[in-house]
């Protein structure tokens, strides 16, 4: 497959810029072919109204067309073959076989919600029946079903060019709410992009889907903001940086109509090591916590870069445990060079700082960056807020506390995050119960003996939290729950049973469940 | 009951401030006794932090304990007997049979939230099993509950004194969600909110709820606006203008955390009366529409102050006995001053607007207003997006389409809006099933073959819609549903069963419906 690094807005190529840019690989540095175009204002107006135009047949299609649609996207992603992998990989440095395992993520994404269209009761159908000689008033008869929003716009994340990026699972679970999708594509991963573009039109054109259900712009900054300005977009989803998702959340609120941003911008995910757990599993905790905070060179959201411990000899044997366990961890490629350059200049920050301790450092490889451990006194975290923000990248900080009541405290003090992990034995979590108390009001999951890295697709998954890990906190952006971002309840009141959506009829033709009178049923009525 | 003009900072009765006001009778513009003291920013502060204290224990409360205290409050609500009745009267000339049945409405819906905690099934509780021999890697065990914010704003609206007020809808959902609540009382009835806010700390003390569970500050802007600034607020309930609303909306988003605001901020709720409905019942719309319009003096969120149709002879005989009917509606009083001058200015501007005919006025009363009607070509209606916006009062405007086509250009002009009403037969029904699909896309509730006032309190119930008609398009302010807006979820990785709420636990103790790997099942696992 040759790439064209052209925008494409619906079926149509299109290179109207003047400005291109060219991939990186972060590995050596050099250019990769390929010359990009960044779409022009215009472009961005052509694809949003093309998406405007889609969605009035779109949103008409039936769950098993839109299902067919995404199964037939997962298949036409596995068609690509070794093209969409050599060229992932030379773009982001990631290995082989990390990124077979992020399409296969893609894929079963995109399957699990076409499961759910399939099944159908993700529509929260209500029903309330009319009491025609209820007094004082008679009560109507009112059915309520979510319909899709619109246009969505969606960015690519750096981290995850395929899970989180064009086919990722904004555009999955907004393409299953009924919503077309402008991608506005990462610039650091541009053909992966394209080809995953190209494998969605694809799918599109087989199913017969309306022109405009998918474009992709490229390029840098001005496109995004085009596309979150235009008057026809009605959602956004995000998964990036603070600074670029705060941007974006206002200028969506600044907008003459002001729409939803869904930005996940990362967070620490403190991890709690409690005092029974270090003395039971001192090994386990250091080899799994180093090989977590390294893992993807430490580039996932969910990279555990604050760890909470009490002292004791325990702790002491932990961090010697894990300066060893750091020595075994291998040194990677960032995914760019200003993604290195920061990583390398926040932990020489750190580095620097009086009231913090080195503890250890990976192995070196040139142009690589190396795992990096840190620790500090609790009593000193609590003084400088800035320790715990995110650094983006394999380091963390391990803050040690005096006592119990200080692990409260720092854990009163967080920010949202997207996770938070304690490890414990049973008797730790009800000495700590209040611990647990204090994290459900600071972050969107909780783990318990294991490490928040590894985000698993289903149902009941909340990849989300509280300000500054979202803009969204009532949301999440990994599970099916997902598609409630691209959604919006309406309700019908005394309608004709044949003007009802087929899920409000009396007969319930697709077998979904409903709450009917404020109990769950799926039968008819 | 003697009241005091005091702020209600949890069981503490406070007036710190020197700025004072009296509440005024509409209907003879006298002020009313009692002196009321407008909320500092320190005694906000005090509330806030209160409520901050109180949620650590109010979250904890059981399900139980929070129903049995929403249904104190409406027991305590009822026991004010005519003191309330007679003291909201006074302060906003609404009549004696409207306040007593608004009463039983704000009694009932605090009811209907106890009976949500009762069932318990709103948790949306989902759980996903663990695989521990999946491949490539295990499956974890995850739980997924939803968690209440923490303190709660809520604005007391001017035209629900009770329901959409001190103990409305924000405020049940809101405490029954398990948030504690800071009621900023609408300053056109400041004694009515006292009388009311006093029965729900009654409640709370009968039902030993935490201090702080419940504050109430009295005042005009600035205590509203320290309290959506203080910094431990979590989200903000408003029923009001568009103006009070989207100042809230950008305070909140420029917050150094920013929270949700649910503004419902009224619309103009068009209503569209198909050829055959108006063919087959002329006279009975006619009646009901002058009804609706003039209801409660014309002021209500779901007013219909747009009517839609398409010029022929019924339509004409329609106008006629519209005309007529109006004749018979009484004049009223308005809720201020300030709100008549408001409707007779706007009125005026539209009887002066050369495109604009007058069609009818009823009956005039001294210090009152009378309904008023005007009519307007659609293709003038079109080029003119002003008249499309509501008039908060008893006017409403009939647009004059020509055919099919510009009645569904219409709906595609229109903003936002809580509802939309369609008067048809089945068979205009499946004519304009074009123009169902538009309304989908601008309103949160649609009719058929009734009126939007009269609002029903149920699960299916959607008591909002897009921007400008509210700010937050994918809630509700009425029904089951407005709990949502007071919670988030929160997911549990690999917790053991003690540790999990008890709405996770494997045995299903409450015996709610959950959501198991996919499937619906109130069974234990």
């Amino acid at each position: 497959m040759n790439l064209t690094g052209k925008n494409l807005i619906g079926a149509n190529e299109s290179t109207e810029g003047a400005s291109t840019f060219q991939a990186i690989d972060p590995s050596s540095g050099k250019e990769l072919d390929t010359v990009f175009t960044e779409a022009t204002e215009n472009e961005v107006d052509h694809a949003v109204k093309l998406a405007s135009r889609a969605f009035s047949q779109y949103k008409q299609t039936t769950p098993e067309e839109r299902a067919a649609f995404l199964d037939a996207i997962a298949e036409e992603i596995l068609n690509t073959g070794e093209i969409l992998i050599q060229r992932c990989m030379s773009e982001t440095a990631l290995p082989e076989a990390r990124l077979n395992g992020e399409r296969m993520r893609t894929v079963n994404q995109l399957k699990l919600f076409a499961s759910l269209l399939r099944d159908g009761s993700w529509v929260n159908a209500r029903i309330d029946t009319a009491i025609p000689d209820r007094q004082p008033l008679p009560k109507p008869d009112i059915r309520q079903i979510q319909v899709p929003l619109g246009p969505v716009g969606v960015f690519g994340a750096s981290n995850f060019p395929l899970a989180f990026s064009v086919a990722g699972g904004d555009t999955a679970s907004a393409l299953a709410a009924g919503c077309p999708v402008v991608v506005k594509a990462h610039p650091l991963h541009p053909g992966t992009s394209e080809i995953v573009g190209k494998a969605i039109l694809k799918a599109a054109e087989n199913t017969n889907m309306p022109d405009g259900v998918f474009s992709m712009i490229q390029g840098m900054v001005d496109p995004g903001i085009h596309l979150v300005k235009h008057p026809l977009l009605t959602a956004v989803g995000f998964t990036g940086s603070f600074g670029g998702g705060k941007a974006l959340f206002d200028i969506a609120n600044k907008r003459e109509v002001p729409i939803p941003v869904y930005a996940e911008m990362g967070s620490s995910n403190p991890v709690f090591l409690l005092p029974g757990a270090l003395k039971e599993r001192t090994q386990q905790i250091a080899s799994g916590l180093a090989g977590s905070v390294n893992l993807g060179v430490g580039q996932f959201c969910t990279n555990p870069g604050l760890v909470i411990s009490e002292k004791s000899k325990e702790q002491s044997e932990f961090v010697e445990m894990f300066r060893t366990a750091i020595g075994e961890q291998q040194p990677g490629y960032m995914l760019s060079g200003g993604m290195k350059n920061n990583f390398t200049q926040r932990t020489d920050q750190l580095a620097k700082n009086s009231v913090i301790e080195k503890v250890a450092a990976g192995p070196h490889k040139d142009g690589a960056v190396n795992m990096k451990a840190f620790s500090v006194a609790a009593r000193d975290f609590l003084q400088d807020e800035h320790l715990a923000e995110e650094v983006f990248g394999p380091s963390t900080l391990l803050v040690q506390a005096d006592e119990h009541k200080e692990i409260l405290r720092i854990a009163e003090s967080l920010e949202g995050h997207l996770t938070a992990t304690i490890h414990g034995t049973e008797k730790d979590l009800e000495e700590y119960s209040d611990l647990i108390d204090i994290l459900e009001q600071k972050v969107g999951r909780i783990i318990f003996n294991g490490y928040p890295t590894g985000v698993e697709v289903c149902p009941s998954m909340i990849h989300g939290g509280p300000y500054p890990a979202t803009t969204a906190p009532q949301t999440t952006s990994v599970g099916t729950a997902a598609i409630y971002r691209f959604t919006r309840p309406v309700c019908y009141q005394n309608f004709p049973q044949k003007s009802l959506p087929m899920e409000l009829q009396d007969a319930n033709p697709r077998g979904i469940m409903r709450l009917i009178n404020g109990t769950f049923s799926d039968a008819a009525l």
